[in-house]
């Protein structure tokens, strides 16, 4: 059993945001040398998510991303939160700040037009994302 | 320390379902030998989803559908996706591809009313669970 | 690889409310004495959730509580279940049972401004939070 963690550096650019981070994870699985287990990877920000959605199109992304603009619009009656990004504190709670994929023969156990994503919703800032990769050897 | 890797197959018969797979994973685990652990329940698709609710009153399923269906209507101005199932793609994001479940003693450590569900979000078709059973025989 | 499992009682005095449950975990980690692994804290309850956000200006709070409240209203037209609380299923299955945090020498890894909730969603009621500390000693 071998535990590694690492982290990721993202500068994102736009206000809301999904960066693929599929390919940065798989190789740092492939240096760990771990062949079966899991990787989680987690957002250390309240204003960011980590998801899993399609990586083929996209569209789709574009789509994820108006939907979640037209669910939590910036200003809602009521808010409190003095930096005016309560939207951004909302998408996170609800997308969530980790996804865990499982790991087979070292590689990474996604569906076929699966990636993972960093979302960013609150930006553009300079983020982290955490990996830790645990498994058998 | 055991890792174990195992696929559910499930044939849907709607657009949206979702579909109680808390004896199969129960049997599983029980085929392990794991004691004390975790499953994982993984969903390789980009438009179902994993998540744990009530598994006592049908009623409580019925809603959430309904909930789900009214907040991502299938139409929304400004979808690009050809495919037409943007949708489906967002409450997948939301609802998550994946949960975990801890393992005591050799069985699920669920509350009195939760069951683990696969959702179907863009059916029917023949769907995979993928699930990692991890810990100690 | 050891494995400990704990519970946290809770009681909440509201229908809606977040507890921060990070100084209760952050505590049981310090008794496993495991250095490097993940805790997953996971609600047994299908009205509540576990969730990850902002610890340091409780209006945050406030407006995530709003913002699911005017997202699920408590009543919608064609609800079966008879118990009316099917928002707080809602909540629960968007919001998601469970949550990890990653261990390093011995910290929980959250960030700057992070705080780990238990959701309460259809309270004031008598709720259990289960912790799986698992990790190397």
């Amino acid at each position: 059993m071998k535990f590694v963690q690492e982290e990721i550096s993202i500068r994102t650019d736009k206000r809301s945001q999904m960066v693929d981070i599929t390919d940065n994870v798989a190789t740092l699985i492939g240096q760990t040398g771990i062949t079966d287990g899991q990787v989680i990877a987690y957002c250390p920000h309240t204003t960011g998510a980590i998801t899993i959605n399609e990586n083929a199109d996209p569209d789709v992304i574009h789509d994820l991303l108006l939907t979640f603009d037209e669910l939590f619009p910036k200003e809602r009656q009521g808010y409190r939160h003095v930096e005016g990004n309560s939207d951004a504190h909302c998408k996170s709670s609800l997308v969530g700040t980790s996804e865990q994929v499982l790991i087979k023969e070292g590689r990474l156990v996604l569906g076929t037009w699966q990636g993972l994503y960093f979302c960013e919703f609150d930006g553009p800032r300079t983020r982290r994302v955490i990996l830790q990769i645990s498994g058998e050897v």
